[in-house]
């Protein structure tokens, strides 16, 4: 961490600058319901600098100033260098940072944390229909084809199957990154992977991506549960 | 398409102008949940020029300078014109576009797509209750009357049956314009046509009537929806 | 009707104006689903003038200006003189007015007419239940505390019955003024009357009143409706 | 009371002085449905000031100038005083104010009392499941986290169950403080008590940790009733 606190990196009058994004995006956010008292987050990198929304706070007020930012490895910044050049004064980084970092490792520009109702309701229907080993899975629904087929694959088509791994809750958050490293192995098409009784990260190539996936993926965790409730088969 | 891009035709100071409009449309279909993820469109006929939204993109920031024009066949424009006189720089025209001339061709002036869940969910009922080659029916309910009977022929009646055709979901959503014109030929009373677990077409004879028949079929799919929980009928 | 069209009438700085107020009203129920696709309505009374939003427009959109404004008796205005003193160019007056009126005749300052789905099916689990000449009871809910009781009697305590009468829907709006009316003198305590397949008439003493004693009922219609789902009576 | 009615104790250009601070709160709960047609309220103790929300007003239109100001005993201010230094003309005090101060008196220093339609089903929910002296338990949720073990005790944990006392409702709103404090010494480590067929009462140690308490319990609620229609158990 540099002597001063590095204000300038989160101030720019572009209104897409990750410090302006993560926080309108996180009151957009809070308006879905995703990210209901103080749960949930958002990531995103820019070039050689991560920033991260704060642990802990009213994700609707989140402001510029709140935001942290981390180095990140690029051949002008060595790998060694992954640390804090900003912490705001009194805030605590987030406990989601080194989930959001996985994503990143794999290509992603931005990553988001959800406690979505649906996607909590929709692990449960899962384990109890399928077992705890089985993925969601979905198909011949339109929204489908707002998720990708894999990096580089394009999108899944209208008769493809989404499939979304489900990893088990830990008690501690960061915990969660062993488990959800093992599941982007194991699938390495997806761009997203739920977490039991907890919700779901989402990432994407772009910012907007990983919003309109995580919209896409949300819209389809809802239809999945009212068709349940109506005894319509999933796939 | 001619030498400049037309901007002219996207810059008026009429908030009602389409390219205007079609933003602000948006902007409120998203707020409902009709163009999650980027699902969805919009399009108005005014004169000889048709505006779309492009795809792709999210619905809910959608600019009047993000607007294709195509034009549009009239007794001082001669048919052969019908191609596009403006294209926004890297933006993909909807895949919708067909569909929307569909409808435009039937002498509506604005259509409206939208991947509601109700909509989608009303399919796969009529499906599991009546079979694929059923329409959804529904009667005696106050808010029917918001429907028109048909070109030139008033309002529904409390007491008349709606009835909004359905077709299935194709791979591509150009290949849909073929079953969309058999389903209106079919029903030529009709200002919607469902697509199964896709979402609805549906236009109007002004943009005032496209959104507020959409709006009213929309209440109608979810009023229908929460009826079969509760085990009342629908006719 | 006077040579001009009393532009005057709807032109106030004070918000709480008819003319500036209904706009807003109708603003809140939009967003509220009470009034989608044109349905639904509200009038108030202000000394010896009736404000009535007009029919068959976007309920969101309506400007002071839209307002019709009938005259009503009073010491001052004699009773002949009940009729338009301003009809808004191009707009037709709201098929609910005789209604409005017959709630304005008991003393209420407005009356307000909504489609929420909540009512509806309300109405239509009172029958499937009850039959058709029973009223909607409901008790031992916190929120009956915001309903009067009856006219200078008080709110309903928390051990007390709300009753609410259900008519018929007829397919002329105005012909169900004769059934409200009559619902009016057999329950001469309501401030409300629901309408099968259709909706609800709230009224209030004040505008005020008028708009939370319709949130408070719907409120209690959509608890009724969940209590219902889930096995649970409402009295 | 003193002489003048001590206007400038609700006058403060600070957005989170509490005279801004509970409107501002007021009209978020409003669009979260917790606080329909004038009921629940909000309360903020600041050093020896206690300033409350007016009873029977739409708390989406609340103002700075509405607000009661309680004294309260410290150090420089005897506990004698405790009486309103200012009251609003033609105002009534909330029937709530003794239930909050009862939250205060333990150290609290906000206190949240909704009408939350999950909340009144979930009372309803236990005592059908488990019996009138059951509290609400649920456990193995993530969204748990966002509630604290008890005072200076930390959060609790993804395998800890949550547990909510549920009370009895009363006639008049007064005469649960007798049941909310027996509770609250029953559970010594609650920040909430439920009170059935009517809402919740939520406290926290600051305004922020309050209210986004009161977000996860009913993120909570609203999961539990969901989990029930599903068939999925709650602990």
């Amino acid at each position: 961490m540099s002597d001063t606190n590095n204000d300038q990196l989160v101030q720019s009058q572009d209104p897409d600058h990750p410090a302006n994004l993560i926080p309108r995006l996180c009151r957009q956010f809070y308006t879905l319901g995703w990210v209901t008292g103080t749960g949930g987050g958002t990531s995103i990198r820019k070039d050689d600098h991560v920033y991260i929304a704060p642990s802990g706070v009213q994700k609707e007020l989140i402001q510029p100033e709140n935001m942290f930012v981390l180095s990140w490895p690029t051949p002008k910044y060595p790998p060694s260098a992954r640390n804090y050049v900003r912490k705001p004064f009194e805030l605590k980084p987030s406990a989601c940072t080194p989930l959001f970092l996985a994503a990143f490792e794999r290509g992603a520009l931005c990553s988001i944390h959800t406690h979505s109702q649906w996607a909590v309701l929709v692990t449960l229907l899962v384990e109890k229909l399928h077992g705890k080993d089985a993925p969601f899975e979905i198909s011949n629904i339109e929204q489908i084809k707002g998720i990708p087929k894999g990096p580089s694959k394009g999108m899944l088509g209208f008769h493809d199957t989404l499939r979304i791994p489900i990893i088990e809750n830990t008690p501690f958050e960061e915990d969660l990154t062993e488990w959800l490293e093992k599941a982007m192995d194991q699938y390495p098409d997806t761009y997203a992977v739920l977490v039991r009784r907890h919700g779901i990260y989402v990432w994407g190539d772009t910012p907007a991506k990983a919003k309109t996936q995580c919209e896409s993926l949300d819209y389809l965790f809802q239809l999945a549960v009212e068709m349940h409730k109506l005894g319509l088969p999933w796939t």
